[in-house]
C-alpha cells in the first residue's frame, strides 16, 4: 500500500456567492464540505489510480469527526490518530459570476508531545506495510519544524521511498534529510534556493540532498532533476480551470509511477496529465478521469541536460 | 421564566484577518464561536438581567452538536429540539485593520413535517409556564410563512403575552394574528408598511394587528406607538461599535420591562440602554453592563402624540 502523511487535515468547505463583497452581508446559495489537507487529496487520487491507500496524521474535535465521517465512505484507509484539539476548517468563498475564489485557513490544532510520540509509533507501524509514503502539507502549532526530517529518516531506515511535499523551514530542514523526492513549486523553490531560474533552482535543490527534485511550474508542466537526468514535462495547452488540489495529483502521479517503476519520462507525463486533469475538472481538488486519459499520451517530455 | 423561539439557530463564527481581499488567500489569525440566532441572542440578554430563560427551536448535525456543546455551560435553559439536519453557520470576517465585517450567512436545514409537528406539541408545553415568549428570526426552509401566526395564536390562546421579532412574510403574516408586541427596524418596517417615515409606519403597523410597535431606528432611538401612547426613547449620543445583537438586546429590554410591568417609558428606556452597551461592547452580541448602568438613565423619552 502507499501512506500518505497529512499532520494538519482540514475540513474543506465551499460556499457559493453571486459576488463576494468586503464588508456587506452575504447569503450563501450552496455549502460543500470535503476532507481535506494535501495527503488527503493525493491519496484520494491514488485510490482513483487503483492504489490501496492508507491516510495518517491527526484528526480531532467536531470538525475532525465531520471529516471522518466524510472519509469513511471513500476509498482510502483511515489511519487518523485522534487528538484533544480540533481540526481546522479551510473556507473557499466562490464567486459565481467571475468563478473566482477567496481562500481563508483557519489555523490548525496544537498538537502535543504525547499525540506526537503516539503518532510516531502508529507511523513506523504503518511503514512495514508501505511500498512508498508522501510527507504533505503544512505543520500544525506544537509540532518542531525538524518533524519531517525525522518522518524521513524514519522512513528511510525502513526502506520504504519517500516524498516530501512542504514548503518554508520544514522543506529545507526536510530536504536534508535526503527525501527520494520533493516537489515544491515555483514560489516553494525559489523561497528554498532564493532562485526564480527553474533549472538552476531545481539542481540547487538536488544538492541539498533530495535524490529528485520535481518542481511544479503551473501552466509549464513541471521541471525534473533526477539522478538519471534533467526532463522538462509539458502539457500540450494552457488548460483552464480551478488549480486546486492540482500538485496533489502531480504527487499523486510520481508516487504511483514511482511503486510502478515506471520510467522517469512516463511518471512526469502521468504527474502533468493528472494535474492538468485536475485544473479542468468541475470539483475542486478532483480529476476528470477522461480529460485524463486523453491529455496522458499528448504530455510532451523532452530531456534538457544531463543531470548536476 | 421567559421563552425565546428561534427556529433558525446557528453556530456563529467570527474569523479575525488583517484585511478582507476578494479572491486572494488568508490566514486566520483568531477563531470564535458562539451559540447564534436572535432567540439565543436575546435569552442571553434576559439572563443577563436576572430573568430566567429557556430557548426553544431546533438544533441538528454537527454544528447542532457544537452550538448545544457551547450553550450548555450559559444561564438559558436549553429547550432545543433534534432535527435530522444540520444547524446553519454564520460567519462574520472581521478587517483587523478598520473593524468592519464581513458577513456570510448559511442556509438553514430543512424541517420535516414531523419535526415541525414535534416542536408544536413541545411548544405548547413550554407555554404553560413562561410568563412571556419572544419569537425571533427567520424561519428555516421547510416551515410555512404562517409558523409564526400560529405561534402567536397559540401563545395567545395561552394567555402568555408574545412579541414578535421576524421580516417580510412572516412578519406581515404573523402581525395580523395580533402579537402584543412586534420590534420592527427601520428596513423591515419600510417592506411591511411601504413608508420610510417612522411614525407614519409605525402607526400603520400597529393598525395591522400589533398591539404594540417598537421600531428600532439605529442611532435615532427607538419610536413605540402603544395603546397608551406614542413615545420616543433616544440615546444620549450617537455609540460607536459593533451594532451586532444590539437589536436582540433591545428586545430583551422591552420583554423583561413587559414581565416586570414597568411603565412604557421605563421599558423603551432600557431597550435603548441595553441595545448601546451592545453597540459599546467588545465582543459582538455581548453587552456592557456598566455602561449600560451609565446610560440607563441618560435615555431621552418624549410622548410624540396620541395613539392612532
Amino acid at each position: 500500500m502507499i501512506l500518505t502523511v497529512t499532520l494538519n487535515t482540514a475540513l474543506d468547505i465551499t460556499y457559493h456567492v453571486p459576488a463576494l463583497t468586503p464588508h456587506a452581508c452575504h447569503r450563501v446559495g450552496e455549502v460543500r464540505e470535503r476532507p481535506g489537507g494535501k495527503g488527503l487529496n493525493v491519496a484520494r487520487v491514488l485510490a482513483a489510480l487503483g492504489h490501496e491507500t492508507v491516510v495518517t496524521g491527526f484528526a480531532g474535535g467536531a470538525t475532525g469527526a465531520v471529516l471522518r465521517d466524510l472519509l469513511a465512505p471513500l476509498a482510502p484507509h483511515d489511519a487518523l490518530l485522534p487528538i484533544a484539539g480540533t481540526t481546522r476548517r479551510t473556507l473557499a468563498v466562490v464567486d459565481d459570476a467571475s468563478g473566482d475564489t477567496t481562500q481563508l485557513n483557519e489555523p490548525g490544532p496544537t498538537v502535543s508531545p504525547e499525540e506526537w510520540a503516539a503518532f510516531l509509533s502508529s507511523y513506523g507501524s504503518l511503514l512495514r506495510d508501505a511500498d512508498a509514503v508522501a510527507l504533505c502539507g503544512s505543520l500544525p502549532p506544537g509540532i518542531h519544524v525538524g518533524a519531517y526530517a525525522e518522518l524521513v529518516r524514519r522512513a528511510r531506515a525502513a526502506d520504504v521511498p519517500v516524498l516530501l511535499d512542504t514548503s518554508g523551514e520544514p522543506l529545507r530542514r526536510g530536504i536534508a534529510a535526503r527525501p527520494d523526492l520533493v516537489k515544491p513549486n515555483a514560489d516553494e523553490l525559489a523561497q528554498l534556493t532564493g532562485s526564480r531560474e527553474p533549472l538552476r533552482a531545481t539542481r540547487d535543490a538536488r544538492r541539498r540532498g533530495a535524490h529528485t527534485v520535481v518542481a511544479s511550474l503551473g501552466a509549464d508542466g513541471v521541471l525534473a532533476a533526477t539522478p538519471d537526468g534533467v526532463w522538462q514535462a509539458s502539457p500540450p495547452a494552457s488548460v483552464k480551470g480551478n488549480p486546486t488540489g492540482a500538485g496533489d495529483s502531480a504527487v499523486a502521479g510520481l508516487l504511483s509511477g514511482l511503486v510502478e517503476q515506471l520510467p522517469w519520462p512516463d511518471r512526469l507525463s502521468r504527474a502533468v496529465a493528472l494535474s492538468a486533469a485536475t485544473v479542468l475538472a468541475p470539483a475542486a481538488g478532483e480529476f476528470d478521469a477522461e480529460a485524463y486519459e486523453d491529455l496522458l499520451p499528448r504530455i510532451a517530455v523532452t530531456e534538457r541536460a544531463a543531470a548536476a
